[in-house]
C-alpha cells in the first residue's frame, strides 16, 4: 500500500482537473472494473453547482533580488487550491495578502483552498514567511479555470443479494498522505480484496470522489437508490498513521455501521477514541444529512483536525506507514467480514437441546452443567437464538468478538439446530 | 419588587377574608386585568368544600399580671390560623394546650394553622413559653368565621396561539416573606414583563390563589380547558432569598415545564438543587395529580421545609432580598423566553448547503470543515433540524444555552434553511 | 427442615429408579395433595427421549488384597450415576480409566454421572486415589439399566384466579445437601404454608422432578397450560447453606419473578449475589428457552458450582443449616405473599383528597405539607396510583419494601380512594 501512495503522492489533485483523473487511472490497475464518471461544470446537484475545472501547469513566486521563495514544483502545497492565473509585480506589503503559513506549524507549509471564490495565493512555512524583505515580488501563476467537468470513479462488485456495503473516499487532497491519500489507498486494498472473493453476499459500492461535491454530486445522482439498499458504510479517511484508532459515528449513531465499527474497535482496539458526530469534517455530513441518513460511519487511525501534521506538507510519506495503513485495512477488514457473517438467528429445538447425542456436549457430568468452554458456548448461542438478536448481539451477550463464533454458528447451522430468521 | 413586598407584608392573609382581597387589590394596581373571583363558602370543590371565611380584627392573650403575652397587632402569626373567636380566662395548664412554640426556632414565633377542624391558639416564641407562670391567663380572639367566600385573582394575557403558559401563585399566608410573598410578587413582576410585550406567542395564564384549596377550586373549575391548552406551568413559591436555587419536578417528570427548567437551571444555576416529587409541598400535589398531570414544575431558590427559617416568624423582610427575588425573576423570565421561542424546525434542502455562497461560512479554507465558531454552529444546528429536535435539544446536543441559538435560528430562517415543522 | 433432611439423605436418588420413588412417598406425608406421575423409558419429549430405568443394590470396589476401596452402602456417591452392572476382574491401569476423583477437593469423594451414554466407574477421594497399589482388583457393581419409567411428583393448590405461582425443584441427586435435598425440603415447608392458608388468590404448582430431563418432560406434558398460566415462577436449588443470598434472573430478566425477587432481596438482603443468566445451571435453562420463556428465576443461598464442595461429598448435613434453609424459606415466602398482595391501583378522587375528614391526617399543620410519616406516605402512595405502577413499583418509588405498603392500600381500600385496575 505504501508503495502505491508513493506513486501517487506527487500528483497535484483538486475538486477537479487532471490529477484527478491520472490518480483514478492509476487506481485502475488495481480494479479493472473502476468506472470514471465525469459531470460538468455548472451541473446543479442539491444546492450547489459543480464547479469550473482547475488546471495549474506552473507558479512561482520570486523576490526582489529574483531569488524563488515558492515553486509549485518544488511542492504542489506552494499554491492555494483553485488559484486564478495571475502574472503581477507587487510590493511585500500588498503580497502578503496573499501569502498563507502556518504559526502552529513554523517549518511546514499550510494547505489553502479557495474553491468557490476566485483569488490566487502561495503558502509558505512561517519561518520563511518571517525572512521575506521588503520590495517588490514577482507572483506568476499559470493555472486554468474553465468550464470542464467532475471526474470521479465508482466500482460496484456485485454479490447476492441487492444489500450493499457502501465505502467512500476521496482523492481531491494534493501532496498529503495521512489526509489525504491514505484513504484511496486503503479502499483500493479492500476491493482488491473483495474482488477476489469467489462470492460476496452483498453488492460492494467503493466511489473514490472530490470530497464534499463529490459527494454532494453522487447523491444527487444516486439518493433514491443508496437509501434503499445501503446497509452499512463507511468513509475512508486519515486511515494511514500509527498513533491511534478513532470511531466517529454517523448523525444519531445506532445504524447497523456503527454497531459493526464499535464491536471491532471494542475487541481490536480497545483504547480507540470515541468522537461526536459534531467533530465530523469529511463526507458523512452529507450522507448522514438529516432525511438522507445513510448508515455510515468512520473507522480511522488519528482523525483529521487532531494531529499537528494536518493540512500541512508535514503530512508526508513517513507519516503514514505501512504498518499504520495495514491496521486500519484489517480493522476495515474484519468489521465487512463481521457484516458478511451478520444475521439473525432462531433455534428450531423447544427446551434446551440433547447436545450429547450429537456429540456437542461431554457424556460424563463432573461438575453440572456449568462447565466452561466450547460446550457451554455452543448453548449460550443457542439461548439467545431467539429471533431478536443477530450477530453482534449474540457477540455482545457473550463478551466475545463476533468472529469467535463464526465456526460454532455453522456448527449449529449444520446440526440443525438453529436457522435464519426470515 | 422588595418593595412591593415591603406593602404587602403586615396584610393578615389566610385561606379566605379580607386580607386576601386587599392584597389582590394592591396587586392590581400592577395588572389591570387582574379579575377576582369570589366562590361561596359550602361550595363542593373536587374531594373538598369551600370553607367558612375566616375574619379577624384583634387578639391579646395577657398573663395573670395584665401583661401582654401575645397581640396579633404586634405580629398575626401569634394567632393560629382560622381561630375561632373566644374570650376566657383559663389556667396556664389549660391554656398549654392552645399554645404553639418550636423548639428549633426558640426565639421566633411558629406558623400555625386549622382551616377545617374549629378551635382556637396562640403562636409564642418556645423562649417566651418558657417563663410563662402558673395563674389565670385571658386568651380574647375577636375574629369571625362565618359562609362567606374564598377569593382568588386571575389574569389571563392572550397570545397569538391558544396554547397557555400557566403560573400558579398563592397569596393565603400572613406576615412570611420567602414563603410566602415572594410568590406572589414575582409572579407580578413576570406579568408585567408579559402584558408589556407587543406579542405574545402563549397565552398567559397567571392565578394568585389560596394554597390547597385553591388549585382544587380552579381545578374544579377549569380542569378540561387546562388539560387542553396548558403546554407548560411553574408553581411559584420560596422565590425571594439568595441561598441557593432549587427544582422541583412535575409527577413523573419529563414534562415540556421540567425540560425548560431543567435546561435553564442547568446552564444558569448549576449548582442548584434537585428535589424528588416526593418533596412536593405545594399546589403541584394537585395539578400534577394522576388524572389531571397538568405539565407543571417549580423553579424555587431555598425550598420549603429546607431552610431554618421556614412557617415562622424568622422567614421575614430581611431574609428575602432584592437579589433573591431578582435571581428567581430572572430565572423563570428566562424559562418563559425559551418557551416562546421553542420549536422544532427541519432543513429546507438535502446535503449540507453550500454556507459560503451565503456569506454564512469562510470562502478561504486553511483548516478543513472542522473550523470552530458561528460558521460551524450553524451547520451543527442545520444536521439536527430533522423535524425531532426542538430548540431545547438542539441546544442539548450542542451543549449551548438555548439562548445563545436564538439569532443562529432566524439567521437560519431568513435564509430559508429551516422551516418550523407543521 | 433439617430433620426432613436428615431422613431424606441417605436414599439413593438419580433421574429415575426407587431412589425417587422412595423420596416422594415421604413428602407426601408433608402435602397428601402431591400426586405421583410415571413416564415411560422410551417416550419421546421435545428434544430428548425419556431414557431407561437405573436401580442399583450394591456395588464394591476391591483391591488386589480383598480390601474395600469403595462401598456403595458406606456413600452412594462412591458409584458412577447410571452405572451399567459389572463384575470384573482387572488391573490397576485399566481400572484408572473408570475411577473418579477431584483434586480441588482432594478429601472428598465427588458426584459423576453418565446417564445418556453407558458406562461405569467408582468415584473415590483424590487422596485415596493416590494410595492405590497396582495389581488386580474387583469391581462389582449390582445395578439394573431397564425399561421403566420417569417419576415426579406434582402438587397443585387451587386459588382464586388461574393464575399460576409456579416452583420447580429436582429430585435426583443422590446424598449432598445444598445441591441437592435443600429444593425440596424448602419446597415442602413452603407448600406446607400454602395449603394451610384460608384461601390464596393465585394457583400454586409445585413440582419434584428430576433436574434437566424432568423440566422437559413436564414442558412436553405442559407447555401451552404453563406459558398462559404462569405469571411468576421459581427454580428452588441451592436453599440451605448459610453463606450468601443469590439471585439468577430469567433469560431476558425484567419479568414478574424477577421483579419480585429482586425487590424482596434488594430490601431483605441488600448484600446477595446477583448473577447473569450466562452463570444459569438448574431447569431455568429449559423454562426460559427462547419461545418458552416462563417468567422464572432463582433465589438461592450459595449459588450451584460457585461453593467448594458442590457436588461433592463434602456438600452434607452439616454444610446445609437449619438457619440456611429458613433463611431462604424467608425470603421465598416473602416473595410469595408480595405476588399475592401484588395489584395495580388507581385513584378514585382527582386531585388530592381530603384526608383531614377521614381521620387519614393532622388538623393542626404546624410544618406544611411535607410532614414525614404515615399521613404523607399515605397521599404518597396515591400520588402515584395512576395505573401504571403495581406495589412494587409503588415501593420502587417510596424506596420502601413493598410489606411495608401492605397496611396502608388497604386503608386506602377501606376509604374507598383507591380501586383496583381492571
Amino acid at each position: 500500500m505504501h508503495g502505491l501512495m508513493s506513486r501517487l503522492f506527487p500528483i497535484c489533485r483538486s475538486l477537479t482537473g487532471e490529477g484527478v483523473r491520472t490518480t483514478l487511472k492509476i487506481l485502475q490497475e488495481h480494479m479493472p472494473g473502476l468506472t470514471i464518471h465525469e459531470v460538468p461544470s455548472g451541473t446543479t446537484c442539491l444546492d450547489w453547482q459543480v464547479p469550473d475545472e482547475w488546471n495549474i501547469r506552473s507558479a512561482r513566486l520570486t523576490n526582489p533580488d529574483g531569488e524563488v521563495i515558492a515553486d509549485f514544483d518544488t511542492h504542489n502545497l506552494h499554491v492555494v487550491g483553485y488559484s486564478e492565473p495571475v502574472d503581477v509585480k507587487l510590493e511585500l506589503e500588498e503580497l502578503q495578502k496573499h501569502l498563507y503559513s502556518s504559526a502552529k506549524m513554523p517549518e511546514a507549509i499550510p494547505y489553502v483552498t479557495s474553491y468557490y471564490k476566485r483569488t490566487w495565493g502561495f503558502c509558505i512555512s512561517e519561518k520563511q514567511r518571517q525572512t521575506l524583505k521588503p520590495g517588490r515580488y514577482h507572483a506568476h501563476i499559470d493555472s486554468s479555470l474553465t468550464p470542464g467537468s467532475l471526474t470521479y470513479g465508482e466500482l460496484i462488485l456485485p454479490g447476492e443479494s441487492k444489500d450493499e456495503i457502501f465505502l467512500s473516499t476521496y482523492v481531491c487532497h494534493p501532496s498529503m498522505a495521512n489526509n489525504e491519500l491514505s484513504g484511496p489507498v486503503v479502499a483500493t486494498w479492500l476491493a482488491k480484496h473483495l474482488q477476489a472473493l469467489p462470492k460476496r453476499r452483498h453488492t460492494y459500492r467503493i466511489v473514490f470522489i472530490p470530497e464534499t461535491i463529490g459527494s454532494i454530486v453522487y447523491l444527487a445522482r444516486h439518493m433514491d437508490h443508496l437509501k434503499q439498499h445501503v446497509k452499512a458504510g463507511f468513509v475512508l479517511s486519515c486511515v494511514g498513521d500509527d498513533r491511534a484508532y478513532s470511531y466517529l459515528p454517523s448523525r444519531c449513531g445506532g445504524t447497523l455501521a456503527d454497531k459493526a465499527a464499535l464491536h471491532v474497535l471494542d475487541h481490536l482496539h480497545p483504547g480507540y477514541q470515541k468522537f461526536s458526530y459534531l467533530q465530523r469534517g469529511s463526507d458523512e455530513r452529507n450522507y448522514c444529512w438529516p432525511g438522507i441518513d445513510l448508515p455510515m460511519c468512520s473507522i480511522m487511525r488519528s482523525k483529521y483536525a487532531t494531529f499537528p501534521e494536518y493540512h500541512t506538507s508535514a503530512d508526508d510519506l513517513t507519516f503514514v506507514t505501512e504498518s499504520g495503513l495495514q491496521g486500519a485495512y484489517q480493522a476495515l477488514l474484519m468489521t465487512i467480514d463481521c457484516l458478511e457473517k451478520n444475521k439473525t438467528y432462531i433455534t428450531t429445538v423447544l427446551g434446551e437441546p440433547q447436545m450429547g447425542k450429537r456429540d456437542l456436549y461431554p457424556t460424563i457430568a463432573m461438575n453440572g452443567n456449568v462447565s466452561k468452554g466450547r460446550a457451554r458456548l455452543l448453548v449460550d448461542i443457542l439461548a439467545y437464538c431467539d429471533g431478536t438478536n443477530d450477530l453482534f448481539d449474540l457477540a455482545h451477550i457473550l463478551n466475545r468478538p463476533a468472529w469467535e463464533l463464526f465456526e460454532l454458528m455453522d456448527v449449529l447451522l449444520h446440526h440443525g439446530l438453529i436457522r435464519e430468521k426470515n
